[in-house]
């Protein structure tokens, strides 16, 4: 099934308008062409309604947010939204700052989203309004593991009935859910955390995904999270075998998202539904 | 004589100051060194003037434009137009927004630009004022091919000699001509239109080329196009053998550009002049 | 001893607050993750306090720079200073404009910096007011060799004296110091300067080291100006094997980063006290 999902991405070629930060651009710039979509980068207020109209999806990110920035994405937004246009939510850092989380909650309120995909830190941030977030990694305390998943799936599957959205949460295994369905991804590497970008990556691969599989959200983006995953075990595989350290990875991990298909990915995917 | 041209981009090393976007800007920067010229990035107001000044040529790259970005390419181009510098504007997304579209236009009344480089919707959407591009790639119903490359031609030559700019018009073939000679570049890999960058890239080489060769804009921007083909095929070749995607790929074609002389420039380059 | 430097930044995993430019974000947060580290860009003049305070230290980078940054680097400094966490200033640029060269002094005048990294000329510029710089390299007239290393040692001796930071002067030897004590660094690589970022990744890399070793400011810069010759030597080894140019080096740089560990930087740095 995930395989079909890929395959669509490549037929359909998505363009996706990204509101997104300086750090990580360029790897998501890649990342879509490397799947078979296709980026433009625009983050002025001046211009986010226009270059959403002739976008097929929307992915905002919060990362280096500034005031400016977020005038665009509420702009941005709400076109998508009146045009049907998939939008996806990063919530980069949220909880780091009374900024970010106060953006990312006003962007809640006044944009509907299709997914919102960051660390567990960042999605309770959301969807509790707790802050105390340590940068932009997930808070120790907040750490998914064998023992507590089966509460992080309610709590994800509660804040997908709440906010409509479909749930994406990164970690060792990815939780991707609606209110009443979640993947549970055990794709992915560890290294995958040594590298700048891998969930802003992730956000813009499941816009890509999302779009060119309408009516199919959830399923888009656990395809989106179970390709990802498979990529950087795909790209550590290569990295074993060439040496290198973390820049070779995130060039092997790109790599790997523009060599996939979609037999690969149904061979490797693995995960389980709860 | 694309080899002399390439041979004093090394011997000059030309300083060029970048007003550019935030998702190419390294790429842009590593290619600047890798042809022997040197880069400074600088897109404040507030600096544009003295950056300008302690450099040898000027880029205008219009991707992720905001407000402030537009007027320090103000200030900057008639700042080089007052000294003699030559400078390379890139329409990134012109078409794709009215306010980068009226961005490049008012760019175009008040600074006189020595080359323009893009795709051909951006490049009509300059000449003509037609809008509609979707994005940052050529819409589809402007690709140039067998049978419409002599009126494309026609109109870039009409277009240089009313704006009096050498242009550049990317493409499976990229036409650089001036009002009455053009160079049909027919090197260069399909595969570079899968990474982000390759347009800005060929922007950057563009400008320190011209900038080194200075009272031969249109053979030296005719240059520069053919040894970013060349060096698209080289990094092909190498990708050939190396196995990878498109990440290796942005990273050999970089290299290629480094370890890149006049000899083989000469011996690769193939155009014809119309 | 450096070994044991670079061994506490794996250790203690600083959170480093980046305030810096978008060309070379991506290099300095995948050299932070390298060393084993971890890094957050967020430059809004909002968030800055914040930010500030969920990090253990802080670097302050002049590339791009415009007003609202200068803002932010204001609060998150005397923030840091505040909460004790180290800092580092990277002058980019200083004395090519006159908006960097006086931002640089107003950031002198109101922050406490731990470490002020550059090339000879952003440091001149610094501590004598000295302008003329053109663009982000080293003056010609200012380049540090044999015949006046003595004096450039004395002049950075001095300029430590009356800003009480440790002084690091990036050149061809690598000059870290106190008021009373320099380290000559004599690792690293000519094509080092052929890739943009080789100084603000060190920047990054030494408010890692500074921060994981509180209280050894001068042995931990000095470690970190070490560590990154070092690891020059061995991604431009790697580069000779494996063939390639700027941007293969540019990752191979990283990956050493990524790999070294102290009893390599042990038996590689090389350097005199004086």
């Amino acid at each position: 099934m995930f395989g079909e999902y890929l395959e669509n991405v490549r037929r359909n070629s998505p363009l996706i308008h990204n509101i997104t930060n300086y750090v990580t651009a360029n790897d998501a710039a890649n990342i879509l062409l490397a799947c078979g979509g296709s980026p433009i980068m625009a983050d002025a207020e001046e211009e986010a309604e226009d270059i959403t109209s002739v976008c097929d999806g929307l992915c905002i990110n919060l990362g280096t947010l500034n005031q400016s920035k977020v005038g665009a994405m509420l702009k941005a937004g709400k076109k998508a939204n009146e045009l049907g246009h998939p939008i996806v939510l990063d919530p980069v850092g949220a909880g780091s700052s009374a900024f970010r989380t106060e953006s990312a909650r006003k962007l809640m309120n006044e944009v509907r989203f299709d997914a919102i995909r960051g660390n567990i830190t960042e999605i309770k941030t959301l969807a509790l309004g707790k802050a105390g977030a340590h940068g932009v990694d997930a808070d120790s305390a907040d750490i998914v593991n064998k023992d507590n998943i089966s509460s992080a799936i309610a709590f994800a599957k509660a804040f997908s009935a709440s906010c409509g959205a479909v749930i994406v949460i990164s970690g060792a295994e990815d939780i991707v859910c609606s209110a009443c369905k979640a993947y549970v991804i055990k794709n992915g590497h560890p290294i995958m955390s040594r590298i700048t970008g891998s969930g802003c990556m992730l956000s813009a691969l499941t816009a890509a995904y999302i779009t060119a599989n309408k009516g199919h959200g959830l399923e888009a983006a656990a395809a989106a999270a179970a390709a990802m995953g498979v990529c950087g075990e795909l790209a550590y595989e290569r990295l074993l075998v060439t040496g290198g350290g973390n820049a070779t990875f995130r060039n092997y991990l790109i790599d790997a998202v523009f060599n996939m298909d979609g037999d690969l990915l149904e061979r490797r995917a693995k995960y389980e539904i709860q």
